[in-house]
């Protein structure tokens, strides 16, 4: 399959702009691509479907690439069937993944990968791309009909992965932990991705992006890091 | 109703031993019982339903009460019909819920803490006793039926309550940020309740015990702090 995926950690590091970081692999990612949709309905910080995706059309302005959110189109499968290419942003992965649902686009996002239409995804938006949603940080702030994602990816990411803090004096679990827990019960990989790191897919071969490394987790093996570069795990 | 429930929101504090900090009350709110059933179901760790309730066994013997795990018993429901006590354990709340979903022991559960019989709760096993479980921290290990917990309180608890960071450089989100798009979509107000800190509920009356306060979110209002003692929220 000719799949043509950017998976990013998180849209924003500290210090930096909204995308500013990856700017010139979005760029690169999305060459040719003259218009894009954008599914806001991760709804960061409770922000509207009109405010998030303004956010989205003036970064992507800078690239000349015009942004219409998924949500002004009357037929969101039809967008999606048309569409150039699509951007999904970070927010609440239970709320992201329940309106797709919702809107009944899941089915034709999958194919449409399948077939090659550039997909970047960020944070939640990137979490979708796995093959569940059980590895998500986020609060379940609603219930989906399911926490099976889009697949377009052989194992399930953690995003915003986050080391321990030997310093702390906190008794809740440490990501890692959760992590394990999670393989208990899922024959699932888990790719933990830091801040400043993304994956890069074209076809079969995956490329970890940025200057970070990522902590894989498989059942019945040590957890181990891998460093950026082509992906074989 | 005649409830008598003792949520804690963690089993353990830094620098001191399983449910050492909070004996006392434990003692003071089992006083006349003199058997529990233990709920392990959430597996804290991955840890087994046997080496979980070896645990609670171990502690509770020190109160002069015994303790027999729910998953020992052949028929859970006539178990928790017949029980002096409960005590659930803390781990993950997915798990905790899909699994009491599975045995079926909702109904009987609800219907005893109703009628009076001692509930305990730490961490997850404090979670499932507000109306759903949608602000728990917990990574979505598993896929419950359904988020709807016990409802033996009238709002959601957030245990482990931790207040931002104002030196971190992470982007996950707050776990203020996180309540909050909670209640964007539910109109439930949800209590924030610190590492040390309790809930003790006589009937109506629901006491915050410990050194802290707890915060305290509700739709449409400024967050707030409550001082230990009766609550009026």
């Amino acid at each position: 399959m000719n799949k043509k995926l950017l998976i990013v950690s998180t849209s924003t590091i500290h210090g930096s702009g909204y995308l500013e970081y990856i700017l010139d692999e979005v760029k690169d990612f999305f060459g040719g691509v003259n218009s894009i949709v954008f599914i806001p309905y991760a709804r960061p910080g409770g922000l509207s479907h009109d405010d998030y995706t303004a956010l989205a059309k003036e970064k992507f302005s800078g690239l000349n690439i015009s942004v219409k959110g998924l949500h002004e189109f009357d037929d969101p499968i039809t967008a999606l069937k048309d569409a150039e290419g699509v951007f999904t942003g970070g927010g609440n992965t239970f709320l992201l993944l329940k309106t797709l649902y919702e809107v009944g686009v899941m089915d034709m996002l999958k194919d449409r990968i399948n077939k090659g239409m550039p997909f970047m995804g960020t944070s939640a938006g990137s979490n979708i791309t796995g093959l569940t949603i059980g590895t998500t940080n986020d609060m379940p702030i609603v219930y989906p009909p399911s926490f099976n994602a889009l697949g377009a990816l052989p194992f399930n990411l953690n995003p915003h992965y986050l080391d321990p803090d030997p310093t702390s004096k906190h008794k809740g679990e440490t990501r890692q932990t959760r992590i394990e827990e999670f393989l208990g019960f899922n024959d699932i990989k888990v790719v933990g991705l830091r801040e400043g790191s993304w994956l890069r897919v074209n076809g079969d071969e995956i490329e970890l992006k940025g200057p970070l490394s990522a902590r894989i987790f498989e059942k019945g093996k040590e957890v181990y890091e891998y460093q950026p570069g082509i992906f074989n795990i």
